[in-house]
């Protein structure tokens, strides 16, 4: 818990009163991954499982596949630095890295999460889950975050099946804490496909081309989608659940999944 | 309002009932910024103030300094991209944009905003903002974005003085809305120095870096900052007020700005 959060001596007003108080803030730290002896991106990221981060990355951006790839991973918690190095696949670093990454940029670009990225495939799964089981799991996820609790600064994201949290994690990112998830099951042999992801960010189009590559065919997300996040879902056949607060749900797409009262 | 904002057919699910109802989610965009015949970066953002967002921006990642150093922007909303001509400065394109990109990528490293970018110097500024002008302003702050009333999917920011919201933005990004500010700022000619930033967004240390570009001496968030985002409001001089919700704030740096009850 130390080396995510920082203590800090503010001053804290109310409209009765003022006091110096201390205050625990979440840390940030940059992290610059190093792929096959290039450097490839340096992220803004909460300081823990920096592994699973740097793995989760190469997933999200196209730039690994499997386990199988990867030879070694090296973290230098210090100097911020992961080194990765991968098995052949020289071609993916470079030039065509370097151009993928001007194209998609910081605002990681549409052009970046093409259609050709996620092959355009539909997400196939029988899973079903009731609206119960969403309400019970998500209560779970939004009490699951010590850090959370603690600074306020953090989002979360857990991969779950119907009834349990499997792997949870937190960044000051929304990408950084799904990447997390997915550099944990990458690592760890852990199957993504039939499961859920929930998060507690708002469903970008790039959040669903996140989880379209990993074949999940359910998310869920305490927050709001924007048009985009919706279309995609629809179109790749990921069922969107959005707005889960307290008792009360949206159903955004592909709803045949969700078992509710009335059917 | 039209063009930020899709209507869906949605499910709304309570503990206690079902129904079909018409929801407002907010609309992404990519926008591709052209800068002198060369792609530099596609931002996803919120399909309005594409001008202002795409100068912002370039003021933001130090490759603009001033209105003087523009020549032309040019719009293309259907196939969202913007055309920026700057006046010589050739040698800010090309091969040391790539670089600076790259370096700083995706997660907006640290490298990028570097202490040469700021040029490491304290923001100086007379400016005082009493406690309850602060609950007043955030207050008004709160209930200026129809957009996120509506949708609850955008991040709002604005430039203010003690007493009034003089220019308000808000994206589905918490850059992109602080970067429409500083273009329209730009553009307009409306001055920053010894102004105040609101923002709903969390601080980070790339939030600081860019109002302090922009020599803006006061930042006010809703949300939390990190450890980085409190050491550099305090090394610049930054006053950095966060957590304000309610009757309740937290000030974390230079509060002899801040004129309070018990002063």
């Amino acid at each position: 818990m130390d080396k995510t959060i920082e203590k800090f001596l503010i001053r804290r007003i109310t409209k009765e009163s003022e006091a110096n108080v201390e205050d625990m803030v979440t840390k940030e730290q940059p992290l610059t991954i190093i792929l096959n002896d290039e450097e490839l991106v340096t992220l803004l990221c909460t300081p823990a499982d920096l592994k699973y981060l740097a793995v989760g990355f190469l997933i999200s951006e196209g730039l690994l596949k499997s386990k199988d790839e990867l030879s070694k991973v090296t973290i230098d918690e210090i100097r911020g630095l992961v080194r990765v190095k991968t098995k052949g696949n020289k071609e993916q670093t470079g030039e065509l890295v370097f151009k993928r990454l001007i194209t998609s940029g910081c605002g990681r670009g549409a052009s970046f999460y093409s259609a050709a990225d996620t092959g355009g495939e539909k997400v196939e799964s029988q899973i079903k889950i009731s609206t119960e089981q969403i309400f019970t799991i998500v209560n779970e996820f939004q009490h699951n975050s010590q850090l959370y609790l603690t600074t306020h600064g953090v989002h979360s994201a857990a991969l779950c099946d119907q009834k349990h949290i499997l792997v949870f994690n937190e960044d000051i990112g929304r990408h950084n804490a799904i990447d997390k998830i997915f550099g944990k099951c990458l690592l760890e042999d852990i199957a993504t496909s039939d499961r859920i992801i929930i998060t507690s960010g708002r469903i970008t189009s790039e959040i669903l081309h996140k989880v379209a590559k990993r074949r999940i065919p359910v998310i869920i997300s305490i927050s709001s989608p924007t048009n985009l996040g919706v279309k995609i879902a629809d179109s790749l056949g990921i069922t969107l659940i959005a707005s889960v607060r307290g008792q009360k749900m949206n159903i955004y797409t592909h709803m045949e999944r969700v078992i509710s009262n009335e059917k």
